[in-house]
């Protein structure tokens, strides 16, 4: 089975792992990394972010915000960056080395100082986010952090809590290709989600699916927005939903430690460099993916991927409109193929369907599988209904 | 809008029309077309064809059958022959010119001969059709052809009875860009059929439909099998179902004068090279595409796309399995997405179908919206239930 080669020049997985050293003679610094940054460092330590070695260098963060390019004809579309108060950087002058930590003081792995450079995050937020509002969670993010960066290669010795919790789940971007590699598919379509899966996410999936030779399921493991549902709950709800509606072996499920950024449309780019290093081909592209509030037009994440120059990335995006159930269709469809009235479509928002799981109210299996929605009663406390039999 | 470039080095459409000639001094010798040559005349004078310039000459006859390829580098998988009785072929030496008329009389255009050579039909048969099985519909025309081929550039006329009736449908290559140019649709997928469109069909058309701006529904006109429908009333089928269940704007239904030759894969290859010419970035490839009998595997036709030497073709196939409408997944899909026991399929052969039409059984909406089997009933003189009100 031949496979999609790594981002990068050296086409080949770049992890950061080694193993733990112990104390050095000569105390080192510690960086008390932000939860984006600790898991910016376990995709490091994975290889998830190859060709990356390290956090950025003040040439390489500049080429990535107005080039989207880590290096010559490299496409990186978000700065990797590690941000530390004046004071502890006047300790990490180039050549030095510091002991990157989490708040508990738990110790993640280390970075070698080749850089240090104050970042102009006005310019960084236009760039990524497109918009310096500080009511968009990533910019606030962004401002929010100590003021100078501090860029150089690191080791990754702990994958850290998010990894330790759903280990079963994290897999390493070898370990994909070698579940790919085995059940020999060629094509494998990565949809990437923070929800359980309703109707119309099976939809798309399956659309995918009609094109590539495996689905693989791949849920966001870091950070959440609040009304965002634990993972193992999202987790079982998609077991459910692929052991009742899809065929065996053609799917699977992982997850990854992101934090999400809601940069749009060039974190859909950073998801499909992560996803063709995991070894997917394809990436589903919905609508308003990695969106927040209205920063973004619901297709401009599909828009950057026809702008990008051609042959930067080798997965291709599969870019879908939501999908509904519209009655005069007599199944799933999506406004560009579907030309009837509104009133037709059973399609209620993710906030009502909260609501609805919530509230224990009925739930048309047009919008969710009864076996998917069971589970999230179940998780919620609610009565359950039994599932019909298959 | 940026277009798909026509295929071949040139990278424009090569048509090969003339304004007909009055007769000239010298009488010409008169080759009588087979309805075959008379499409293929036609085809290459509409510029579907491109970048051939006529009947093949004995080089890159012989390319086409070994390398698949009319010139270097120039991917064409079928040849494009012209075939001459001994006794005629002594009076067309290279450099003579001689008229194209079909059985009738009807003069359709001129060759120029440049070569005059015999076939060796055995090879022809197995590169072409993987078979010299007689009891193949390819096999025995190709067979029963008298036994020299001349080859030559050729300048077309008339393009025909068929262009004549069906006029509004056969637009050209050129037309056919234009068309597309004015929706403003830059990828464009190509849905080959011979047949009305049922839910299936509307099905894997949607799905192409969802990753390209247009669709573009493309009707053989040519030679058919006896129990296909006549081309009118496949038409009318399909504009019922096409006014009915997909937006307005986003398709278009036009028609060519191919006869099929049911050569499986590589008339897949065909069939993409024309669609490219039309301007298509897309071909829809379902189960046994251009097959016939039990010649072919499902999905060589599919397969074959996977073999051609990167870069030899610029439209994209588009694989699709079978559709179907599954009770328990409420709603059409194929067997590569479907989990569920064939028993709660709803899904019918085209022998069936044909049947229940002629007999006035009834249908399923899960297999034929009601629309379309108005207009086939109608066609067939059967009594007519009305469409629901939409």
């Amino acid at each position: 089975v031949s496979q999609i080669p790594p981002h990068g020049p050296e086409r080949r997985l770049l992890p950061r792992w080694a193993a733990p050293r112990a104390a050095e003679a000569a105390p080192e610094p510690v960086v008390v990394l932000s939860s984006r940054e600790a898991a910016d460092l376990a995709l490091l330590g994975m290889g998830a972010y190859t060709p990356l070695t390290g956090f950025m260098d003040h040439d390489t963060y500049r080429g990535v915000l107005r080039e989207m390019q880590a290096a010559p004809g490299v496409l990186w579309p978000i700065p990797i960056t590690l941000a530390v108060h004046p004071v502890l950087a006047d300790q990490l002058s180039p050549g030095t080395t510091a002991r990157l930590a989490l708040p508990s003081g738990r110790v993640l792995g280390r970075i070698r100082v080749q850089d240090r450079f104050r970042p102009n995050l006005l310019e960084e937020c236009s760039a990524v986010y497109g918009t310096c509002d500080p009511s968009h969670p990533g910019v606030a993010a962004t401002l929010r952090q100590p003021p100078v960066y501090i860029g150089g290669p690191v080791e990754v010795w702990d994958l850290g809590p998010v990894y330790d919790r759903y280990r079963h789940l994290c897999w390493w971007p070898a370990e994909a290709r070698a579940v790919f590699e085995t059940y020999g598919w060629e094509t494998v379509a990565a949809f990437q989600t923070r929800n359980p899966m309703h109707r119309s996410h099976e939809f798309l999936a399956k659309c995918a699916l009609m094109l590539t030779d495996g689905l693989f399921i791949h849920q966001v493991l870091g950070e959440l927005k609040s009304d965002d549902l634990p993972a193992d709950v999202r987790v079982r709800a998609v077991d459910a939903l692929v052991r009742h509606y899809f065929p065996e072996n053609r799917v699977v499920q992982a997850g990854y430690p992101i934090a999400m950024r809601y940069a749009g449309p060039r974190e859909a780019v950073l998801h499909a460099i992560i996803r063709q290093n995991y070894g997917a081909t394809h990436l589903i592209v919905g609508r308003d993916h990695a969106g927040v509030g209205r920063f973004y037009g619901p297709y401009d994440a599909q828009a950057i991927f026809r702008q990008l120059p051609k042959g930067s990335l080798a997965i291709q995006p599969l870019c879908f409109d939501e999908a509904f159930y519209c009655r005069r269709c007599d199944g799933m469809t999506v406004a560009r193929t579907c030309p009837h009235d509104p009133a037709e479509r059973d399609h209620i928002s993710g906030t009502e369907l909260r609501r609805r799981l919530r509230d224990g109210l009925p739930i048309s299996p047009h919008i969710s599988r009864p076996e998917v929605v069971a589970v999230l009663r179940a998780a919620l406390g609610e009565p359950v209904t039994p599932p019909p039999a298959v």
